[in-house]
C-alpha cells in the first residue's frame, strides 16, 4: 500500500536520514535501554472542515498510508534508542515530502505564486530551539529549523538570510517545479476567482490548513514538538502564521509537556497555544488532556480560532483534540497501538 | 534641559501623534474619569552591562531626560483618558526617534551595513496584537506594528512584504541616512575588528542591547505593552529576536500582566519570558514581582540568558528587574511619582 505514494526521492533520503541518525546512536540496542522506559509519538497534517464524503476513497487511502508512514519512520527511531528530536524530525520530513500536505513539497501558494515555508522544533530536555520563516526552495525547512538550533546561535532565521544560512550548511533545495502541486495551483485559482484578497483561512471545506507536526518522548525521558507549513493559500506582506513561532506553534519542555498546533496561526499567536497548554500543566497541575481542552475548546473558541494541537507529557500520554471537524491525525501509544484517524468520530485522544 | 535632545521633526510627529489620539477622545476630560481608577506606565531603553562610569554626565543627561519624555508622554495620554494602546505607543515612538536607543533611529547595524527594525505590541482585553519582523527604513515600527493590528486580518508580517503593507498604509519611511549613527557605526566596527561573525550580545559594556518598550495601564482598565528594537550589531542571516515575538518579548492580557522584555532574545524566545510572566500571575496567583523575579533571575538565569523586563498588573503595581548591571528604565506610577533610573542601585521596582 505505501508503495503507491512513495517516490524514490523520498525513500532514499528518509534511508539517509535514519541512516545518520542511527550512526549517531552506535550502542543503541534493545539490550541498553530501559525497558520501563516508555516511547510514543504523535503527528498531525492539519486541522479544518475535513467531512466524511469530502474526500474520494483514494486520497482518503493515500491520507491514511503517509501518516501511517510519517509516524511509523518517528517511532522507529524511537524504539532504536534514537532522540525524540530525532523521532520528530524523521516523521516531519515525510509529511514534508508527500505532495498532500501543507508543507514542505505540498506548501500552497502565496499571492506572488510562490511558496513560502515555514518550521520551527524544540527539545523538552534544555530547552533549545530552532525555527525559520518564509524560506523558499528548502526541501525540508524542519531540517533547517534544527540546523539553526545546532549550527547558530540563534533561535530563528528568516527570509534570504535563512536562504544564505541553508546554502553554507549544505540544506537541500529543489526547484520551484518541486513544490507546484496541481491540486494546490486550484486553490489559488479558485480563491482569487471569489475575492482576489481572500486567503485559505476559513474558506471552504477542500481549503484545510494542513500543516503537519510531531511530537514525541523518547527512551531517554525527552519530550520533543516540531511544526512545518506552507502557510495561507494566496498570502502575502511577509504574513508570519504561528508554525514557526516557539511558544505559538510549537513548544517542549521535559517539566511539563510538548505541542504541536495547527490552526487560524494568528489566534494560536494572541493565545500562545502550545506554551499555555504547558503552563496549565505545570501550573495548575492539570491533566494534559484537560490542558488542552481548556485551551482548545474555550480560550482559542472564545477568540475565535480555529484548530488543534497534538501533544504529550512526560509520561507518554498522548493527546489530539481540535475544535474544528476534522484534523489528520496519527500515534503509536507507550503500549505499541497504532491509531490513524483523519474526522471528528475517530478517536480524539488516547 | 529636552530643548538639547529634542528635534523639530520629532516634535512635530509626537504633536501629530497625541493630536489624533486626543481626537479619538473627544470627550476625555478630567471629569469624565473615575478617580479611583488608577494609570500607570513604565517603559524601558534596554537593559545591558551599564555601570557608574560608562557614561559621561552629558551622555547620561541625555538619555534621562529623553526616557522621562517618553514615560511623560505616554503619561499625558492616559490622563487624559486614552488608551494604554496610545499611551504605549507614543511613548516608544519618542525612544525609536531619539538616535540614544537600539530601535528606530539609534537602530545597530546589521552584517550588511544596514538597519532591520523589529517592533510588537499587545493590548490586555481583547487580546488584539500586531508585530513586524526585519523591516528596512520604517520611521516608527510601532506604528506599524499597530498598523498590523488594526488593518490587517494578520499578528505578523516580515520583510518587503510588511514595507509593502506599510506605503499601502501610509507609513513614514525615512531614508537610510536617518539610521545612520556614528555611535552605532563605530560599534559595528569595533565588533568587525574582533571578531567578524561575532554579534553584539555578551560584548562589552558600551554596546548594550538598547531594545525599547513600554507597558501602560489605562483608566478603563486595560493593560498594553509595545517593544521595538534594531536586534543585534553584525546581525546575518535574518535573525529575529524575540522583540516582535507576541509571548517572547511582548505580551498582555487583563487577566494576568502587561510585560516587555529586553535581553539576548533567543533565550527569551525559549523561554517565552513574557506569557510565561503572565501564566506565573494567572494560574499560580503569585504577585507580579515573584513572577517576574523567579523567570529574570530563576528560569533565565539557568538557561544562561541576560536581560529584564518591565511590567505591570492590573491594579497599576509596577516591576522593573533585570539580572544585567543596568537597565534604562522610567515609570510614573499609579501615585503619580516619577522615577528614572539606569544602574543595579536605583530603585528596582515600586
Amino acid at each position: 500500500m505505501l508503495a503507491g505514494i512513495m517516490n524514490t526521492a523520498r525513500a532514499s533520503l528518509v534511508a539517509l536520514l535514519l541512516g545518520a541518525i542511527l550512526m549517531n546512536h552506535p550502542q543503541s540496542t534493545s539490550a541498553d535501554h530501559d525497558s520501563e522506559a516508555p516511547v510514543a509519538i504523535v503527528i498531525h497534517g492539519g486541522a479544518g472542515t475535513i467531512r466524511r464524503g469530502d474526500l474520494d476513497a483514494d486520497k482518503e487511502a493515500q491520507l491514511r498510508a503517509t501518516l501511517e508512514e510519517s509516524v511509523r519512520a518517528g517511532h522507529a527511531i524511537l524504539l532504536e534508542g534514537g532522540t525524540s528530536l530525532d523521532a520528530v524530525m524523521a516523521a516531519v520530513v515525510i509529511l514534508e515530502d508527500s505532495p498532500l500536505f501543507n508543507a514542505g513539497r505540498g506548501a500552497v501558494f502565496n499571492a506572488q505564486g510562490g511558496h513560502e515555508l515555514d518550521a520551527s522544533l524544540m527539545e523538552g530536555a534544555g530547552r533549545q530551539a530552532g525555527a525559520v520563516a518564509s524560506v523558499e526552495g528548502v526541501r525540508n525547512p524542519i531540517l533547517l529549523a534544527h540546523k539553526v538550533m545546532t549550527d547558530s546561535p540563534h533561535v530563528m532565521l528568516m527570509g534570504e538570510g535563512a536562504e544564505e544560512f541553508a546554502r553554507l550548511h549544505d540544506i537541500v533545495f529543489e526547484p520551484p517545479e518541486w513544490f507546484d502541486t496541481e491540486f494546490r495551483r486550484q486553490q489559488l485559482e479558485r480563491i482569487r476567482e471569489r475575492d482576489p484578497n481572500a486567503h485559505a483561512v476559513s474558506e471552504s471545506p477542500d481549503e484545510w490548513l494542513s500543516t503537519v507536526g510531531a511530537v514525541a518522548l523518547d527512551q531517554h525521558g525527552n519530550l520533543a514538538a516540531a511544526t512545518s507549513t506552507g502557510g495561507t493559500t494566496n498570502k502575502r506582506w511577509g504574513r508570519v502564521g504561528d508554525s514557526p513561532i516557539i511558544g505559538a506553534g510549537t513548544f517542549a519542555d521535559n517539566r511539563s509537556c510538548a505541542v504541536s498546533a495547527t490552526g487560524t496561526g494568528e489566534y494560536f499567536i494572541r493565545a500562545t497555544v502550545a506554551k499555555d497548554i504547558c503552563a496549565r500543566v505545570q501550573y495548575l497541575q492539570k491533566p494534559l488532556a484537560e490542558a488542552v481542552g481548556d485551551v482548545i475548546h474555550g480560550e482559542l473558541v472564545e477568540m475565535g480560532g480555529d484548530g488543534g494541537v497534538i501533544a504529550m507529557d512526560p509520561a507518554g500520554n498522548i493527546v489530539m483534540d481540535f475544535n474544528t471537524e476534522g484534523m489528520y491525525r496519527a500515534a503509536i501509544a507507550a503500549d505499541g497501538s497504532l491509531s490513524v484517524e483523519i474526522y471528528r468520530d475517530g478517536e480524539g485522544s488516547k
